[in-house]
């Protein structure tokens, strides 16, 4: 299974899904898996919410409170999850508003061990 | 109910909960509620955050992704979830790793209102 099945799978197996992203941590894109016609553009504002990514885990190493695993950001328009698959990769899920949160988040999770191995 | 009052009942109504925090989008403090004997300088990574906040809210309305509602930051000592309350204002939670997530954040959600009220 490639970087896109995995992608994809993630995607198919959560309500509200719009988009499923592997990339650096310095933004730059693996590969994405996106569904349908998503209204924004998606893949710009995973590159700019990288930044924050790097933001948030240079802010938690200076406060002692240990490695960044996660990151959400909900907007009115797009909820996006980022959890760390390496200490260079983010795995980054994009959802509806209402999509479900709990759900992308262990999906995240049990999914960043299977793209580890083949990166 | 003043704002110490709801900060307080927030902590009490959520496991893992380690402190709750009213305030600017700036990173000053309004109010804290802090549970037991925090670990770690809470108050200080939560300043830290509000930069991400702030972000995280600019990068959203770039990419007409719409007005930034939630936050949420996991690092192996300590979950944060922040929520708008208004323009200005954020209410944050700290939890335990294994606290419980989804009630903090429902509790945000019911919470902030309130708080707005009394601003």
């Amino acid at each position: 299974m490639g970087f896109r099945e995995h992608l994809q799978s993630v995607c198919q197996s959560c309500e509200g899904a719009i988009a499923c992203t592997l990339m650096g941590v310095d933004g730059i894109e693996i590969d994405t898996h996106l569904v349908g016609n998503a209204t924004l553009d998606v893949k710009s504002l995973l590159v700019e919410y990288s930044g924050l990514f790097r933001g948030a885990r240079e802010a938690a190493e200076a406060h002692e409170a240990g490695g960044l695993a996660e990151l959400s950001i909900g907007t009115e328009k797009v909820v996006t999850v980022a959890r760390l698959v390496s200490p260079e990769y983010v795995l980054v899920m994009a959802l509806e508003p209402g999509g479900n949160l709990g759900k992308a988040r262990y999906l995240l999770r049990v999914t960043a061990p299977k793209l580890m191995a083949e990166l």
